[in-house]
């Protein structure tokens, strides 16, 4: 059982802002999140693309935005569980909570922050009959850890930016990598693009244009599909070792939707006279993931609704003390690894 | 009569960004500041300093701060009436505003948002019969431009980091530089410390401590000061053109303080639940100069403020028109000068 002060779900840019202002105030954080890597929809989906409205910055891109934030909070030290998705929550007798994930690992906090987004990221899935049989039997729909698929015959099948560039990773990872799409036209950033049309050239990427996978088989795991040219209707007999669906990732409020918190819009409502807190006491919904009137979806306003929800949480967590902000310009930060910045100490000298 | 659509008081970060969420709904803003410069405390005390709690810089100086936002403004090219406070208010039989200053220059706009911080710098000045007398007749409290001080005869009273670096500056550029502090002990950064000992040696800054000034003589304009060494008691007629005090800089409501707003413990009470608007409508206050349950005086909330404020002018400004709100990412910035940053276009291309 993990346990911690705040645990917050959702390692966007809000959640991990949450971190920053909860150790400011000496509490610990944990960090649920169904993606590999933090940084949410930034590091997932747009890490190469500018954002221009974070404050004090002209341009960012949104997966530095990321790489910033992990440096910030890094003196307080989260603790993440990723690549699980927060499942189930229960409240204990002692008022606080017990979130379990899809596989199995619980977290333990008097108080839970939910900065999920859009919700949890689920991909997008083909169509076929016997997928399910095949899942995690041969069939991934993201990559964590590219080295799995070393010497390995592996099946792309998408015409965006994650089928082109896993593409070209793969190329010198793989032993085969074959790329399946439903068009000839690919959707990308032109570099992604123009380097898949070299590596077909050179034969080091096998192209498959336009076709669709219609089956899977094999008999414990993924041994063959077969792909159909939908131009010719000619059939293709591929053996792979892997099929990697690239379809795009859907948001989805997930099972946080059944935790007894009310929903409005698919987003949470939140008590924003105040601390952001939901109708369940000790839960929180900041970021993306809630709504108030007036509400807007952006990053900047995530990381005060984080701030003043970790000051909530303070109070709840020790009622009986009185915390007196302190600017970090005149106290400075000292982190849980004995790390600590401060601004350079005036001196008082005579002059003689 | 300066027209814009939001007339901002207050050139710190809040203010500042301000600009930049009203240039994407397309409003123009004007700003007034008592200050000579943009960036408000952040610019005028502790430009040198870091901060640490700005989401994504685990460290900016104040200084780099205030650049950084005029950087991210500047494509929306807002007005600054600088070295002038705002004095008085006057609403419009069409519903908008008139702010005079006390330079008696005027603004007019449908909306007036109040980003004073702490309220405006007054400067501390010296227990001397006929100061006033001489005020703007050889005496100044703040230093505008250092050029107006070339070839003569300057004399700074102070202990802190600004005396000790006007002194610095001032001793290449004025004639003679006195400076004068009622203790031997200076309290600043070590390196000016030191380089006032330096140049107090090289006799290129005449030392007088510990001191006062006691009196001040002159017809038309200041000529002469007396000076008491406070241990002996000894008398120094002293000849200057200048007398520039550096007692530092106390921040007050100031005139606002009477137009009318509900004021609580010397900030302005607005409505958190959903615009950062004040008692009378189209006034808003955002930032430190606000007030209203939970508040934290942090510059990140004064920039979730600035966002949600530029929102409900919009909407006063625009009754008629439903605003949807784009990401940047995907809209990129327009600016009024014919501007645009925007993420570079994926492209749809054929791979044969």
């Amino acid at each position: 059982m993990i346990t911690t002060d705040i645990l917050i779900i959702g390692a966007g840019p809000t959640g991990l802002f949450a971190v920053f202002e909860a150790g400011l105030l000496q509490l610990k954080c944990h960090i649920i999140d169904a993606l590999p890597q933090p940084g949410g929809q930034c590091a997932e989906i747009y890490p190469k693309k500018p954002i221009y409205d974070i404050p004090g910055f002209p341009e960012v891109l949104a997966g530095e935005l990321v790489d910033n934030l992990m440096e910030q909070i890094k003196p307080f030290q989260p603790g993440f569980t990723l690549g699980e998705r927060a499942e189930t929550i229960e409240k204990q007798e002692d008022g606080s909570f017990v979130v379990t994930t899809n596989k199995g690992t619980q977290h333990k906090a008097p108080i839970v922050a939910i900065a999920g987004g859009l919700g949890s990221f689920e991909p997008r899935k083909p169509q076929l009959p016997n997928l399910s049989d095949y899942e995690d039997k041969g069939i991934v729909y993201m990559i964590k850890e590219p080295e799995v698929f070393r010497d390995r015959r592996v099946l792309i099948a998408g015409g965006g930016d994650s089928a082109l560039d896993w593409s070209i990773f793969l190329a010198d990872v793989a032993s085969e990598v074959t790329l399946v799409h439903r068009r000839n036209e690919f959707r990308g950033a032109l570099d992604s693009v123009e380097k898949v049309q070299q590596l077909k050239n050179q034969k080091k990427i096998n192209l498959i244009t336009p076709a669709e996978v219609r089956s899977l088989e094999g008999a414990e795991k993924l041994e063959r599909v077969v792909i159909e040219k939908t131009d010719s209707g000619e059939k293709i007999d591929l053996e792979v070792d892997d099929f990697i669906p690239l379809f795009g990732l859907s948001p989805k409020l997930g099972p946080i939707a059944d935790w007894g918190l009310e929903i409005e819009k698919n987003a949470i409502k939140v008590d924003n006279t105040l601390d952001y807190q939901t109708n369940i006491p000790g839960i929180y919904a900041i970021g993306d993931v809630n709504t108030y009137p007036g509400k807007l979806k952006l990053i900047l306003c995530g990381f005060h609704e984080a701030t003043l929800m970790c000051q909530s949480a303070y109070q709840r967590i020790h009622p009986d003390k009185k915390y007196v902000m302190k600017y970090t310009t005149v106290g400075g930060v000292t982190g849980f690894d004995g790390s600590k910045k401060e601004a350079p100490k005036a001196v008082v000298k005579a002059i003689e």
